[in-house]
């Protein structure tokens, strides 16, 4: 149970959220590199955008956008022109150098209500960007809190180093193999659904992440065949014979210290053989 | 820039935001467990919040919190009753079990044009919440795009490896200097506003983020003397006699490692030692 205090104290952040954006339409007025930006994770979440801004203020990467997806993105070489360009839109942000105009098309999508982000000027933000990791289906978000982008991006070094980088794989193939499992036992809820439920999380326990990296379409069959169907046994990666050097890369297997360990050992020896080869002669 | 491919597969994810709810109402229908999660969640982001829930069905934490937060939590002991309910809403956030109401809610909600999440019942969120880490300003969320908070939690922990636990702390600090320096150099953008930018990231750049935390007032008044007020020379963490004893913790010094060389340094010399020496005698 929390605390009285920490419960007191609860407050002075923002609500971090997965904005579900499939097939839904976004506006973004403005071309520049922060415009881009904001094309690539609208992409990413597989909205259909509208980018409004005179052809000379496109960035090479914005016009990179706009020439790569045709299919997503429909771009009109002219300034925003009034309120009827927030017809049927989802989402407006504006990426833009003149404020004025920033802040009327935030007043206009405030009445219409549609969520909206000024770039720049965070207090006509309904939300805000941060700094993002990304790895299929893996997102991750750093948000400072209005203490800049710098910040962000060193903590996102530092969390960078927690991560084998096999991360997103590994979830993939664990959803793979999830959606097999549902195949052999179909249902939604119920017992089953909880015996799945617990049979794929022990799994996840027993086995590191890195190992279901290596996991193919037979293997996966072979893992429900001698393990959901045999009375739900929990295969170990040893049954599997999913053999650790396959891996590509670990998360728990530092090379570099063994190196450096392994240096050090033949420093000392040759340090105390010189030393006693050079008592000896005299 | 990008490869062709890169852009070309971009997709399958959501948009990851902060959302900003300061003073912004939010109606949680529901006070079991994930009602309990909600509400912490909105907390943080200094909301007003009104719970629908009725007496029988609050979880004791749901409880805790309408008790310790009445400044900002309403609670109605009564099931949602309509769409009035909804009335001057910013965000709606169902937790029932009862799935055919959630999705009323959703629909009421939608007609409005309030974002909502019905927990549960991914189909019908406009935004999905994820695993997050929390340390004054710094959030993270990790989100798996419906891979289960398993793999988000096993995530979270791999992230938390990263860090030493005083980002939170730096970041706060860095604010109150960045402040302190705002008073001495005001105004908004311009030359000024770039040399402030400056000086801060080349402070940043230079100095480990667990120095930060050790500084107070009387310290952050004298970097500004010695440092900024002096052609913004940027001072190092020797010239503030900031000691890196001081701090309680660090990120950046793998003592571990250390000692396992100088180990293996000493049994390397003393393998050679006793080799040697073997030899002589025979």
């Amino acid at each position: 149970m929390d605390s009285t205090d920490a419960i007191k104290q609860l407050g002075g952040g923002s609500l971090l959220i997965a904005w579900q954006l499939k097939n839904k339409k976004v506006l973004i007025v403005g071309g520049g590199e922060v415009a881009s930006q904001r094309i690539e994770s609208i992409l990413t979440a597989d909205a259909i955008i509208t980018v409004l801004s005179p052809e000379k203020g496109l960035h090479p990467r914005t016009r990179r956008f706009i020439e790569l997806r045709a299919d997503r993105i429909t771009y009109h070489d002219r300034p925003f022109q009034g309120p009827e360009e927030l017809d049927d839109k989802d989402m407006v942000l504006t990426a833009l150098d003149d404020n004025d105009l920033s802040q009327r098309i935030v007043e206009m999508s405030r009445e219409r209500r549609i969520p909206v982000n000024a770039a720049d000027i965070p207090d006509l933000c309904d939300f805000y960007f941060g700094a993002q990791i990304r790895d299929g289906p893996l997102q991750i978000m750093i948000s400072t809190n209005g203490n800049g982008p710098r910040m962000a991006a060193l903590i996102k070094g530092r969390l960078q180093k927690g991560l084998s980088g096999l991360e997103g794989e590994a979830i993939t193939k664990i959803g793979q193999l999830r959606n097999k499992l549902k195949e052999r036992a179909p249902g939604v809820g119920g017992q089953l659904g909880k015996q799945r439920m617990k049979w794929m999380t022990a799994l996840c326990n027993s086995w590191d992440m890195e190992d279901f990296t290596v996991l193919d379409d037979v293997m996966m069959e072979k893992m429900l065949d001698e393990g959901w169907n045999k009375d739900q046994h929990v295969p170990t990666v040893q049954e599997m014979g999913v053999s650790r050097l396959e891996k590509r890369s670990s998360h728990s297997t530092p090379t570099i210290p063994y190196l450096t360990i392994a240096t050090a050992f033949l420093a000392g020896a040759a340090f105390s053989a010189t030393l006693l080869s050079y008592w000896r002669r005299s």
